[in-house]
């Protein structure tokens, strides 16, 4: 049974219109707040989506919340979210959550709160518990046990892609480089769709699987590469592998696309007018973004919204792999 | 001896923000209020009363007005922004101006209606008129013709040590290469502190300045270094405008530092464990954000705050200089 406002004003000794005032951050003495916050606690109280729509008054704000803004996908995925949000007359909060769940866990409070509509979050912690269908949330690249709708790319069509672009080019032994988080999340499509394509097509492979957080990365790396010496083609998990990869065999005098091929994922740009750091599988960020925000949006107004939308990638050719003729 | 936030923090086992989001009553999980309300008791630790009292009934939020969020250095900035005003249980509004006054004016509006406490920005556009000294804004590498607080990096320090730092390398000829925007910013001091230290040590210059927004970048740059081909060391007014340098450069056979050497400004990192991209003039970046939140903080408590802050710089050899013995 679920708990009511009614449940949570018998038990905090106010009533219902207080408990009400505290849900909308309405200022009431600071013994009686903690009295009904206490008891929100204790029973576990949502308040529910109907009661909350038929409010009027909207904070008119969502929160993003990621892992770092200081990273350029999610910088460029931040841009186009903030642009597409003021559009529609909404300002954005932004939230470093940096694996820390306490501050993912306050703006959760803050739209249970109506001081916040809702929340666009990519997030790797352990949140779970506060996440239920009805908070007005849209993840990005991570799925939840509960029924939230998710915006992910098509990361097992990616890493299909990038397997038979390498092969396409000659490659005849390749490997996938990446890590892998102890939270569900996305990117080990990208794995499972090169492999697959290996596999399908008997292209001989090597794996190198690193646990996250990644510790003596470079030489991980170095060993793989040496245990491992016909690998001509590199798929890794995203560009930032990609660029270490490049980096590191750079150390013993290899290079791409001379010596070996590489692709990417994620398309990452240091900004609107700099160019790809190397060959990748890009996803489309302005896409991304302004599905996450018509997901939310809807979701805010009640409208009904799939729980899984994936959206198209593409290969962009740059300097670590051959030119087809 | 009065225990302090950071005690609390340490005997709690939390981090000094969880200290501040529970004193300031903002929600956090119940175990770790617990925590901290038990280690308050036991070392006695009082708030101080009336710092509390002049945060009451603010929103706790501040806005950052950015030019674009998708840049290394604007995204670094906005990362430490946020961490520092999130341990102060500050949220922050981000905002993409792009170059629209008429989205960072709604942010200034915001802050009349006592909706934001304060604004911290970097902006190009022509605002001046919406900016008055007793506005809550801090400003960043722009001076406004009011009495407005802004904190820049020492861009003519950083200009001179460029210079300074080629020459050392053995540059007999060097070169600026700069745009220029028609709103009056700090980034004109990188240029003059270059040229100060070439004209006082009679150091052969040439100059190449183009006025923004730059058009045909990549041939006005060709042309320069074609005209001039004595050049040997250039310093390039940001980082961006390095890396454009090194591209052009490499279509006609030219690398760093082999055939020349070169030095940016900026001191861009993709990512927090990415390296830098080319020598460079490294801002503070943390300090930075640090400085803008310290005096944005105190001019909404009505502190008083020097209209202009210098933070230092520091030079960064990577792959386009030579390394000295």
């Amino acid at each position: 049974m679920k708990a009511t406002m009614k449940d949570v004003a018998a038990l905090a000794g106010v009533g219902v219109g207080t408990v009400s005032r505290v849900i909308n951050g309405v200022k009431v003495k600071e013994i009686t707040r903690k009295k009904v916050e206490a008891a929100i606690d204790e029973l576990s109280y949502e308040p529910d989506e109907y009661a909350r729509a038929l409010k009027t008054n909207r904070s008119n704000t969502l929160a993003l919340i990621l892992p770092t803004i200081w990273h350029p996908f999610f910088s460029e995925l931040a841009y186009y979210i903030e642009e597409e949000l003021s559009k529609q007359g909404y300002k954005l909060y932004l939230c470093n959550a940096d694996g820390d769940p306490e501050k993912e866990y306050e703006y959760i409070q803050m739209v249970k709160q109506n001081k916040v509509d809702g929340i666009i979050g990519i997030t790797y912690s352990d949140v779970d518990k506060y996440v239920s269908s009805n908070l007005p949330f849209v993840s990005i690249d991570r799925h939840f046990s509960e029924d939230v709708t998710y915006v992910t790319s098509d990361n097992f069509g990616g890493g299909t892609l990038a397997a038979k672009e390498l092969v396409m080019r000659g490659c005849k032994t390749v490997a996938y480089i990446g890590g892998f988080s102890p939270f569900p999340n996305e990117t080990v499509n990208r794995r499972e769709g090169f492999l697959s394509y290996c596999r399908d097509k008997k292209v001989p492979f090597k794996i190198l699987d690193m646990p996250e957080p990644i510790t003596d990365l470079h030489n991980q790396i170095l060993r793989f590469i040496k245990e491992n010496d016909t690998i001509d083609g590199i798929f890794t998990v995203n560009d930032f592998m990609g660029l270490t990869v490049l980096e590191t065999l750079k150390t013993i005098g290899k290079t791409a696309p001379q010596d070996f091929q590489l692709i990417g994922f994620d398309g990452v740009r240091m900004a609107h007018e700099r160019k790809y750091t190397l060959s990748t599988i890009a996803q489309s960020v302005p896409l991304m973004a302004a599905t996450a925000v018509d997901a939310i949006l809807n979701k805010i107004k009640g409208i009904e919204v799939p729980k899984r939308i994936i959206l198209p990638v593409n290969f962009v050719s740059n300097n670590t792999t051959i030119e087809l003729r």
